[in-house]
């Protein structure tokens, strides 16, 4: 470190970010002129900045806080398992608060879904998930199935296994070559429907359809997953068309194909269930999650296997050869647990179906905005694409993502004290996620804000 | 989940484990005639398990638990940053605790290390460098610089891009195809030096040479970085030779090729120092790091860069297109802070720095032994090679290292005690990386255990 810098006392937590903190997925230059923006603490749906300015945190952090910020209830529980036992590894050896959240996790998933793999995160259940699939097809006399399939524009994770995985080249071409053998097919983005644009019911068919034939064309015995979320988050919430997941169930099952559901987002209470795959009626054979199995609170992702996959691993001096250090910790498994309470002892995800119509109902007012094209999603989970014409669908120039979109809707939320996510690495969408407690009086917050800042951007375009 | 099983309360948590808990790196077909071990609680240099026992923590957990188990501050440190903020991504915001760290971090690291990047964890800081190596070389005009070289044997983690990095073949075979690029060079083990026996700094150079020889065949325009642990885990704690580092980091700057210090577990006091690049003064490009950087308490990693590897992405529209959940985790953060004031405040590293011979000194007393072969490491971080002919260095058939390595010296070591490592990816070695609190009565006990149930596996061979 070089000594150029004025001491730290004299400057803003902003400045002396900027100095050292490299931020995830952020446009640094843009803080060249303007601070980052630094949030000091949470209450219930609420974050605040270093000068005490409130925001409505509409993304539950990232997807993720759906018992809201600040509670004493998972602060004690954290404490008091780094107190007894802070760390130690799941190689090998076990221990009690993994235990009991793997016997917890295991009641709740569909089926036969009772070996939990415990993961530090989303990305890292994902690459467990294909390691597992690859592996597991060499043990059962089908060595060569290593391919996996998703969806155009899925988020699947960041490290390399995962992000082969994931469905948006912006965020893979800089890094590639990457894991071959990672196939797109399309998603059910019903609003751009290529196909049977006006029969939903025809569409999901269609688009499941499109698994098989992906399958098909790169031959079924070197294909060992499908990877897709309950409801795809990228591209602004993608909601399964009736009969699409039961589709890519059949399809599976004829290839040999494992089906797996990705509900690092979608689980946990997002759908106003434990699993997304419960909400929708179909049985996967893995699942993958994280986010909000501890609310956030500490790191944690799991894989959920079908009992069939692990019984080649079950005799013989087999393993399967993976770990990590931090997959399982105790402290984040403890908090998993107390978050679960809090979950059922709140009823959240009973909350979560009681409310999704008003919340939906609210969110549409915003279509008479010309701006707003589409609302779309469901449980507490929603997506709103923005257009330039509503009547043709027609979306942003470049030149206007820039200047409307990046340059001014984005800050201008975050100004009005709204802290969601406008994403344009498609069509550009407003992505809205809010903590599980959120009610009539937040939901109403968020559309008045996104009226008040959507109306200013149309008139700047 | 069936609902076949006996209810929880009348089971034991290892029985309960068995059900649900897939654990990392296990061959669960040996419990199934035996418990799986449950460690329930951990204190100073000890954990306990279910029934009470005792065992000396001779791997720190994983490498990780610097300060050894049960320390209260970081109780309250989690605590404290839990009620206050226990979540916020690092997507385009900060939180004090993170840029606390980052400042902290920067300030110990060698040379303009000044820049940040957190992680969930080391394999994540690994993924993090090299995505950061691929893109950096496209922005600054040299788009063909992306393929990595790393050592035989040496491990770098889990997910598929550092698993491309990791060097040991058995690690990797069942996941192929991964990320292409990853080309292996000869590791620094002088007990086994294949040219120069006789001769430690010829063979530190015929060996850094190698790193050249791989660049000149893969061609240097293709080549992005070289992944080095100061001091390699894994084959058994294999130290660089005099001007070893020197000689790498003269070969990188020739052929314009990042160097890659990977101290995830040789950092924040295992060898001593703040970074191992210090404790053998060379200049690394990127130090990626984790485990002793919170002592296991939270997870956390870092991926910290040379000032100007970032500078192309300060200017224009351009981002470094990675980051993750839970990368940066608020509440471990401040447990990280927690950690390195107890680091500072008890001089840990100088602890180390003084005892390190006596350790050394103690464990060489094993060498009387006719089944070690070899005693290697510096720090707190040794391995001990068994051999079946200490003069012709001869080592294990397969069949004596099922029998006698996997089927006694593991369990009989824990049995006894000592929780540390057999591993036996390669040549079989027993690895010891303790809490860094520990003094000339655990080094002791280490070596009493260890001479017990080594004679014993002598007589059974």
């Amino acid at each position: 470190m070089t000594a150029t810098e004025n001491p730290a006392a004299t400057r803003t937590l902003g400045d002396r970010a900027r100095d050292h903190l490299w931020l995830h997925f952020a446009q640094h230059a843009g803080y060249a002129d303007r601070e980052i923006p630094v949030i000091t603490r949470g209450e219930g749906a609420y974050v605040y900045d270093e000068r005490g300015k409130r925001y409505l945190d509409g993304l539950a952090g990232l997807f993720a806080v759906q018992v809201g910020h600040g509670r004493e209830e998972l602060a004690l529980a954290a404490a008091e398992q780094t107190r007894k036992l802070a760390y130690f590894p799941l190689w090998s050896h076990a221990h009690p608060s993994a235990i009991e959240l793997a016997e917890r996790i295991a009641a709740q998933a569909p089926g036969e879904l009772n070996r939990v793999f415990f993961t530090g995160g989303g990305g890292e259940a994902v690459e467990t998930a294909w390691k597992l699939a690859k592996q597991y097809f060499k043990k059962t006399g089908k060595p060569t199935k290593h391919k996996v399939i998703s969806r155009s524009l899925a988020y699947h994770g960041t490290s390399q296994g995962a992000l082969s995985i994931t469905g948006i080249p912006g965020a893979k071409q800089d890094f590639e070559p990457l894991v071959p053998s990672a196939i797109k097919v399309p998603n059910t983005n019903f609003y751009r429907a290529p196909e049977h644009a006006g029969d939903y019911e025809a569409f999901g068919r269609w688009a499941a359809d499109q698994v098989a034939l992906a399958i098909e064309m790169e031959g079924p015995d070197t294909v060992a997953a499908v990877f897709l979320e309950p409801l795809q988050n990228t591209g602004g919430c993608f909601p399964p068309p009736p009969g699409y997941w039961q589709r890519v169930r059949e399809i599976c099952d004829a290839y040999d194909v494992l089906l797996v559901s990705d509900e690092v987002i979608c689980a946990f209470g997002r759908l106003g269930h434990d699993f997304g795959a419960n909400r929708y009626g179909y049985q996967p054979d893995i699942i993958t999650t994280a986010k909000g199995l501890t609310s956030g609170y500490a790191p944690l992702g799991a894989m959920i296997a079908d009992e069939r996959l692990m019984r080649p691993f079950l005799s013989g001096g087999s393993s399967f050869a993976h770990g990590s250090t931090y997959g399982g910790h105790p402290v984040s498994c403890a908090v998993a647990m107390a978050n679960l309470d809090v979950m059922e002892s709140e009823d959240l995800y009973g909350r979560v179906l009681s409310n999704e119509a008003n919340f939906r109902a609210t969110l549409e007012k915003l279509l008479d905005l010309p701006i707003v094209g589409d609302v779309r999603g469901q449980g507490y989970f929603y997506g709103i694409e923005l257009v330039k014409d509503k009547a043709t669908k027609a979306t942003f120039t470049p030149d206007d993502a820039e200047r409307v979109l990046r340059g001014y809707v984005s800050d201008a939320l975050f100004d009005a004290g709204l802290y969601c996510r406008a994403d344009d690495r498609a069509e550009p969408v407003i992505q809205l996620a809010p903590p599980l407690i959120c009610t009539q009086e937040h939901f109403d917050e968020v559309e008045q804000i996104l009226r008040s800042v959507l109306s200013e951007a149309w008139t700047r375009l």
